[in-house]
Parts: structure tokens; sequence; C-alpha cells
């Protein structure tokens, strides 16, 4: 029995639905894939409910469920993965949240939620505030990109069931975190200190200093939102019994991974962006597989064309994805199983998640052939039908790697 | 992304098995369907389980797994929902029964199970009895159509766990109901006491003098049956956000609606029976989308002819059905799902309920065209396999109102 290794491909969002304006096809069927058709003809495949059938997964929960979690248990908000994403620091029982760089008036009214998409300087915006201790609870804070960030709050008795400080439109005036059931009470106290203290920092730091002189917004707030308390993850690693690597280029997926013990591979083509390298994350994939038996691919892309409605930016995308199947076939190594999927269905019509399920692809040399194409539709005459949390057991048996229960 | 409204029609007791004299068809795959073929080619379609694969429902059971109960958890008898739909005040805790009005003779052997059909006279009938009281239980009583009733008991520490009084046959003597559990064994008690007592207040009563003296059969006892607890039902507009109204015909399935909180549209054209005025049910129910989110609509014929084991019968009323779906695609209006589907199957083969699955199909502009037809093999081949639980959250999906579950 050879044990073999695991590529699973995330295509974010590509499940869809009929458009009209493609003959009532989704983007997948209309699509001329020649790659994955090829694929598939060697190819076990079905439909999946990410979660369970009508629920709108986020790619988040998703992923969390795809990789043998519990979503339900383990998560309480986005929050605890961006921060990951960040490689923050993080504890168990931490409230962890997505931060922006706002710029408000005197009034504490949003003039503009992104600080005028702030390049540089936040590093050092933070510096006083990092390490500020509130009735016992103490601040981290992590910029990210432009005018992302994370905040942490670490001390006893935290609760992440407080609603946003960030008020979410330009022109409201910033809210002030809210406690959603008794326990949450002193969380939302001390976050709203922490807010104003840091706005009262930051109005005065030479940076903004600086920029209001050049005549650029402050980034003179934070706007903390998606509170979720870190969860405390069985290691991907003692789940499965493979050391997992990761190619994805959303902050909040390889937090997702970094918070599971699967190693993130960065390299600068993955952009979480259309503009992202597929090609390159099928070779970083290859690569990873000298060092790990596992390795999870995301891109982003179809999930970007589904939220901007775009069906035709859609088929365009799943066409890149179809050269990059033939790359990553031209370069995949013996005795790997291959799964292609998505976290949950992104459709034209709607913008938005939706629950419908999505086509799975299942390769392996000796997987059953059942003769279907890759898309939503003709997966459902496949030979697998599976929830997310299915997924992990049916690769690790397509990989001769399960453990037999019983005799 | 537009909210659409919705429409769940269920085709009591649709499913079948293979009949000889159809060539080893189903009626469903027999019967000559042009508007469901029609709507089929703009619709997603699956198996379902109404409760659990094998397990054979009720009609009350699959209709509260359908609308999104545990019907394990809620359903203790059929009594507490045909008295609901009796429009009896229910509160959580009573015990309910389903009631004959009937002939017994001095001996309380059964002479008529259906009191010669009573026609009228039932209301006088039960003022005597109507809040009787007995070791601190109150009773109450309200006449449905002919010789049918609805008792309810209401008083500290009741339970279900009692069998029939109603000894379910002509020439047998009435039973005494006895406690199945040591906690039933007061319910069982009064109960008994309660019918001792009717019996001898109706024999005497002018409405029964009057009737032996025609030579009709006296309507001198009441025969309790399908014991159950009324259970504290979730609204229904709380558990998914929706107005719901209902067309149904038959007492059982609009009490489940009832304690539900589902409104029911009642029109004399509703029969729950052959003769029901389907088109009339499809116009009101369209009506009822005015004011309301959520429609459900109930067809009982399909289930009369199988427990009748006429298949011919029940081929003529899936006709009649697709005539009826014609007319509901005529007046449909814009941004509304529509599920058909049915709440358990009752094969002519069997005369009975049977746990073979149900087809289902769900229309909506955007649903993915599977290109399959409606029927119990057709749509193996469908997109959607799912249990009765799942039916509200996808319905919930494809009208784009669930709410997302992460980020």
């Amino acid at each position: 029995m050879i044990r073999k290794k695991i590529i699973l491909i995330i295509l974010d969002g590509l499940g869809d639905r009929a458009v009209e304006t493609l003959g009532f096809k989704t983007p997948l069927q209309y699509a001329h894939t020649p790659n994955l058709d090829s694929m598939s003809e060697r190819s076990s495949h079905g439909l999946m409910y990410p979660i369970a059938p009508g629920i709108r997964a986020g790619s988040d929960t998703a992923h969390l469920s795809l990789l043998g979690y519990e979503p339900y248990e383990v998560y309480t908000g986005r929050g605890p993965f961006e921060a990951a994403g960040l490689d923050m620091d993080l504890e168990p029982g931490d409230i962890a949240f997505r931060c922006n760089f706002a710029t408000v008036d005197e009034n504490m009214k949003v003039i503009d939620r992104r600080a005028g998409r702030i390049k540089s300087g936040t590093h050092e915006l933070i510096k006083e505030l990092n390490g500020i201790e509130i009735e016992g609870v103490k601040f981290y804070i992590k910029p990210g990109v432009e005018h992302r960030a994370a905040l942490v709050m670490r001390g006893p008795n935290l609760s992440p069931q407080i609603t946003d400080v960030d008020p979410h439109e330009t022109g409201a005036v910033v809210h002030e975190a809210k406690p959603l059931v008794p326990e949450a009470e002193k969380t939302a106290r001390v976050l709203n200190k922490f807010v104003k203290l840091a706005h009262e920092i930051l109005d005065k730091h030479p940076v903004n200093i600086e920029r209001k002189n050049k005549g650029l917004p402050p980034a003179n707030i934070l706007l903390p939102r998606g509170a979720g308390m870190v969860p405390h993850l069985k290691k991907f690693e003692d789940m499965w019994n493979m050391k997992g690597a990761c190619v994805v280029g959303t902050p909040l997926i390889r937090g997702i991974c970094k918070l599971a013990g699967i190693e993130p591979i960065d390299f600068p083509g993955a952009t979480g962006s259309y503009d992202t390298d597929m090609r390159g994350k099928m070779t970083k994939a290859v690569e990873a597989l000298e060092t790990h038996d596992f390795v999870l691919v995301n891109i982003k892309a179809p999930d970007l064309a589904g939220h901007d409605m775009k069906p035709v930016k859609k088929v365009e995308v799943i066409k890149r994805i179809d050269d990059a199947i033939g790359h990553l076939v031209d370069i995949l190594p013996e005795n790997t199983v291959v799964m292609i999927t998505a976290d949950h269905s992104t459709p034209c019509s709607v913008g938005d998640h939706t629950g419908d399920p999505v086509p799975v692809l299942l390769y392996s040399t000796d997987a059953r052939r059942d003769g279907v194409r890759f898309d939503e539709v003709s997966c459902a005459k496949g030979t697998l039908h599976l929830c997310g949390k299915d997924v992990m057991p049916v690769l690790l048996n397509a990989a001769n790697r399960a453990e037999k229960f019983g005799a």
C-alpha cells in the first residue's frame, strides 16, 4: 500500500448558479476547460456541501470545515484568523479583531474609513499603543497592508460577544462596543476605553501631524470589528498525521492555516487577487510536497468575480485556472492525490456567498473514473456525495493514509 | 441580492414504488406531466428522505421535519395537531386526543365507531362535557366534521404515554386507557373516569334520545385515541424570519401550521380529499404571497390514492396536479422560489406510508438547471441530496434569505 501525498486546491467561491447571459449555464459549465476535462477523465467527482445543505459558509468557516474542524465549535468571529494571518502571537482565549486605521473629526465622525489608504507610518503609529494595559487587559496591534491591522486583547474573563466599534460607513460617528451578553460587559468597556485612549495618542502623533501638514487624512483612530475568541485548534498534524503546508494569498485563510499548524509558503506572486500567479502557486505546491505530506492551495479570484457579479470575468478566471491545472499536471509527482473543489458558491446573480453545493474532483492514479465533467451540474452524477467534514477522511483514504477501524 | 418569496408545495404521499400494471414505473414516472416537465427544465432536482433513510414518516412528523422541527423531540402523538387544526386553544403540556363520537350498547360494546357519521348535534352534545374537572384535570372538547372531535386534558403532571380508549374495531368492548409508564397512571385513571362520565351524560342526552327515536345510532360515547402532549413549538417566524401562511385542507396539517404560527388561509375548495380545488389552492397561495413571505400548500389526494392502492387513480391525480402547476406558472410573481416535493411515499403496492425517498424540484430563476425530470428515479441524477431538515435552509438559501455563517 503506497502512502501518497495530497494537494487540496480550493477555488474560492467557484460554485455558481444559472447565468442567463451564459445560456443559463454556470460560468464553470460555460468555460472551455481542456485541462480540467482531461484530468476529469481520470478522476472521481461529486458535489459537496461545505458545512451542510443550504448553509451559507464564509471562507473561514468553510476552510475550517474542510480541514476537519467543527466551525460551530471553534468559530466565534473572523478576528483571530486575520490576526494569525498577520503572524501575531496568539493564545487561546485572546479576543482578536480586524482593524482599520481611519480618520475621524473632532466629533468622532468618520471622515475616511481607510485614512486615505495610508501607505506607510502605521508601524510607527502603533509603537505607543502596543502593550497598553487597561483593567488588567493588555492590547497588542499589528499593521497589515495599507490601513489594515489586527488588534488583540489578552486578559482574564474576556468575551467575543460584543458589537463592532467600526460603524462601517463614512459620515457616521464611531460606535461604542456594546456587550451582547452580560459576561461581555467588561470586554466592551475596556475596548471602548482603549479606542478613546488610542485616538488621543494617535491624533497627536508626529506621523499624523506630518500627514495633516501634507494635506493627507490622519490615521487618528483604530476601528475594530469582527471580534472573535482565539480557539484552541488541535494541530492539523496531530489530527491527520500529515505535515501540512499552504500556498495562499489571503491573510484570512493564511491565518486559519497558521492556527492549525499548517505552514504558509509565502511568495510574492500569491496576491489573493485577480492578478495572482496561479501557475506559480502550483509550482510552489509541488515544491512543498518535497518536505510536506499535504499542501492546501487557495485561489481567491473566482470569489472576487462572484462578489463583483461578473460572470464573463469569472469565466476568464476559470480559463486561467484551467491553464494552471495544465501546468500542475505537467509537474505533478507520482503518487500524489489531488482534490479540486471550492469552499463555497459565490453566484454572480447574488454577489455573495450562498449555500449551494460545490463541485469536487478527486484525482489519483487508481481513482474510480466516473466519466463526469467538473462542474456544478455534471458532478451530481459522480460517485462522491460529501459534506465539508468528509473531505479530510476521503483524502486520507484516497492517499492510503487512513487507519483501519476494525479487523 | 434580491430576497425572494417562497412557495413550498407538498404533494402528500406522492412517492411510490414500481407498479407492475404501469410497466413497473411509478405513477409519477408513468403520468404525462407537460407542465411539471416544463418547470423541470428550469429547475434543480433531487431526492429527499423526509426524516432519515428508511424511516416511515407520518404526514405530521414529516411536515414537522420539513418545517425545521425535530420530530423526535416535539412529536408524542397526533392528538395535539388535530386539536390545533380544529382551532382549539392549547397550552404546552396539555394532553390532546383525536376522538370519535361512537355508539356503544349497554355492555360498552362498539356498535358503530362513527355513530352513523352523525351530521349534526355534536355541538349540543359536548356542552355538558366541556369544562368537566376530575382530580384537578379539566376536559375540553371540540367537534370536527361529522363524528370527529378533539379532546384536551389540562392539569398538572399529565403524560401522553397511555393506550387508546378507542378499540379501533366494531364489536369490541371499549378499552380502558392503560399507562405505558408509571408517571402516566393518573392520566389514564382520570381519562377513564371521564369517558365513563361522558357516556352516562351522552346516553341520556336529548339529542341522542331523538336519534334513537328516529332509528339512528346514538352518539353516546367519546372514543379518544392518539394521545400526545402539546409541544412548545418555536414560532416559524422566529426560526426563519419569514411570515408564513398555508393553504391546506386536512385538519392535521392545518394544526401543525397553527401550532407553528403559520397562518391558515381557509377556503371552501380545499377539501383535503380527491375533489379538492387544486387550481384554487395555487391561486390562494399566490394571493397569500402579497402579505406573507412563505406559503405552504398541501395536496392530500396522491396520499389517498396510495392508501386506496389505486395506481391509475394516482396517475389521474398527478395529471390534475400537473394542470394546477401549469396554472401556478401562469400566475407566479417574479422573484418567487418554488419547491415541489412530498412529505412521504405512499406506494400503491403497500397502501400505507413507506420510508422511500421522495422527489424534489426546486425552481428559481437562477436555479442550476440539472436537466432532470421530476420523478422518483430521474431525480437521483439531480443536484440536491436532502433530508427533511435541510428543506428550510435550502429554501432560504435559494431565496437569498439565509444568514452567512462566517466571513
